[in-house]
Parts: C-alpha cells; sequence; structure tokens
C-alpha cells in the first residue's frame, strides 16, 4: 500500500468510529484534521467534499463490514449454521471497539432517511445489498430443507434486522444489561419458527 | 390557552414535525423563526437554549404519543385487545403527517445514544417509560391468562420494538413497499408464541 492509500485509510477508519457517535453529518473535514493532526488542505486532497468523504466513509465501512462478517459467514455451510454466523458476527461488529457509538449504518439510517443526495443513495444501496444478503442465505436454507418451504425470507431478513436494531436501542440508548441476551433469544425463536 | 401558551404549541408541534425530519441537533432557534415568522428574540423568549427547546420537543411529543398511542390502547381490554391496539396506534403515529421524516424519538434515539447530556437523559427517560408501558401491559395479559406464565414481558417488549424499528427502516430509508405488512405479520407471530 503506498503512503497516500495507508493515510487515506487511517482518516476512513477514523471517520467511520467518529461517525458511529456523532452521525455522518456530524464529521467535518476541520475537524478529522485536528484528530489526526493533518492540515486541513492535505484533507481536502483526500476528498474533495464533505459529502464525497461521507460516501467514502459508508463504503470503507461496508468494505471492513463484508470482511468481518459477510465472506466468513458465507463459508459456513448453507441454512442454520450460516445464519448463525450472521447474526453471531453482525452483533459483534455492532460491539467491535473501532466503532464506540456502535454501527455506523444504524447511526446513519435514521439520520439519513429524510434527506435526499447521493450520502443517502449510497447508504440505500449498501443497506439493501446487506438485506439481500440475509434473504438470500435465508432462502438458501430453504433449498437444503432445513426451513420451512413457506418460510419468507424477506420476512426473515426484515425481522433479522428488527432484532438487531432493538438490541441497539436497548443497549446503547437504555444502557440495558439484558439487551444481548434477549436479542439472542429472539434470534433463537426466529429459527425455531423457520425450522417449524 | 392563553396566546402565550398557543403560540408554544405552534411552535413545539411545528419543531417535532421538523425533528422527525432532520433530527434533535438539526433544530435552531433561527430555523424555527425563519419557518414560523418569528423574530428569534421572540423565539428565545420561550426557549432559553437550544438545549432547552429540545426537551420541550421530546416532550410534547411525548404527550401526543400518551393522548394518541397510550391512553386509548389502555381502554381496551387486558391482554390481546390490549397489545393490538398499542401496536396499531404505535404504527399509526409512526405514519402519522404532523411527523412527516416518521417517529421522531426513532430519530432521536441513535442521534444521542453517544451525546451525554440532558437531552439524552430526556430521551431515556421517556423511552424507558414507554418500555414499560409495553412490558406492563404484556404482564397484564399473563395475569389475565391470555399469554404464558412464562413468558418474559421484557422481552416482548424488545421484541416489538425491533418490530417497529425494523418497519421504519424498511419503510422509511429502503422504501419498501411491504414493510408495513411484515411488521404486521412479525407482530401476530410475536403475539401467537406468547399464547402458546
Amino acid at each position: 500500500m503506498s503512503k497516500g492509500a495507508a493515510t487515506r485509510q487511517t482518516i476512513l477508519t477514523h471517520a467511520a468510529g467518529l461517525a458511529s457517535q456523532v452521525g455522518l453529518t456530524g464529521l467535518t473535514i476541520g475537524g478529522l484534521a485536528d484528530d489526526l493532526r493533518l492540515s486541513k488542505s492535505g484533507l481536502f486532497a483526500h476528498f474533495r467534499s464533505k459529502e464525497a468523504l461521507q460516501v467514502e466513509v459508508l463504503e470503507h465501512a461496508a468494505a471492513r463490514f463484508t470482511d468481518q462478517v459477510v465472506r466468513p459467514a458465507l463459508q459456513k455451510r448453507r441454512g442454520v449454521p450460516r445464519m448463525r454466523a450472521l447474526f453471531e458476527r453482525w452483533l459483534a461488529w455492532e460491539q467491535a471497539e473501532v466503532l464506540p457509538g456502535g454501527c455506523v449504518f444504524v447511526a446513519a439510517a435514521s439520520e439519513l432517511d429524510d434527506r435526499p443526495g447521493p450520502v443517502r443513495d449510497a447508504l440505500v444501496t449498501l443497506q439493501r445489498q446487506w438485506v439481500d444478503v440475509l434473504a438470500r442465505s435465508f432462502r438458501y436454507g430453504i433449498e437444503e430443507r432445513q426451513f420451512r418451504a413457506d418460510a419468507d425470507p424477506e420476512q426473515f431478513a426484515q425481522d433479522l434486522y428488527g432484532i438487531m436494531l432493538a438490541y441497539h436501542h436497548h443497549a446503547r440508548l437504555l444502557a440495558d444489561p439484558l439487551a444481548e441476551r434477549r436479542a439472542r433469544r429472539a434470534f433463537r425463536r426466529l429459527l425455531e419458527d423457520a425450522r417449524r
């Protein structure tokens, strides 16, 4: 990796962690320059605008998410083992120290849902891809006859999303120490329903 | 209602609608003054600081929520009818035109979860009250033997929260036309599980 590319990665990793706390719209090129002791003009050379920076932060986080959650989970056997791996790794991602405010996509979702533009478009594309991974993985489980033939993969994906969003809400905002245990219980119940 | 109190209500109603879109931190006294054609100094006379305004917006929205969701639902018979009413009215609230960006609490939750201070404290108090209403209502249903004796009211409350957050995410961000149908199906399944 060239020095320029390495600096870029450092900036994006820091920016993603910050965005998990203050939101994407809370990021400023000046603030990042201060945090990282870089010149503001140097940061502008990497990202020509705040919007470009925001889009790159989302794409950077999505690449990490693919590395840490999607790719390893897709190496598990189809059906229950793969769905469990997707859930467990998603939960670990949500709790990772590099994202002190939790999942940057969760933070961005309600922040951007009413702000049309390229940043929202990038977020929607990434979120649809993830929902599709969940639904497709579930569909493979139906094909393998591990899940009921009449189960709805998109329903499963939305329900699983809800478990994770409620976990985020109860753990992060309400500081509820039982939030994780309940999320795991809800996931087990969701899988059981699909297998019945 | 005095003229001053009426103006205050007008400001808070408009501010709550705006906060549902741009978030509580996106509210500014100057912006509100422009929108409502009031003087900035007049607005400052009503709310001494941005933080005071944000707290009042949350409390104003919570009072509406109590009027439109909690109070009418608590008039339904305990157990299934009351849980259904809580769910249906919560969904209607989320879709109400006065909140063009959806539930102002959902928007505020991920916005404020990492911003300590009086606004976050007010939000946490209100959200805990609502989660408690859900759990308590479910507990009454157990006492009435409509739900399983070993069902966990806090689990039900977190799961129901997840259904609503996933609905918000899929409908608002992903513009998925089936989001509502899936939310209803998930709620029916949650109730069935509790009755089994």
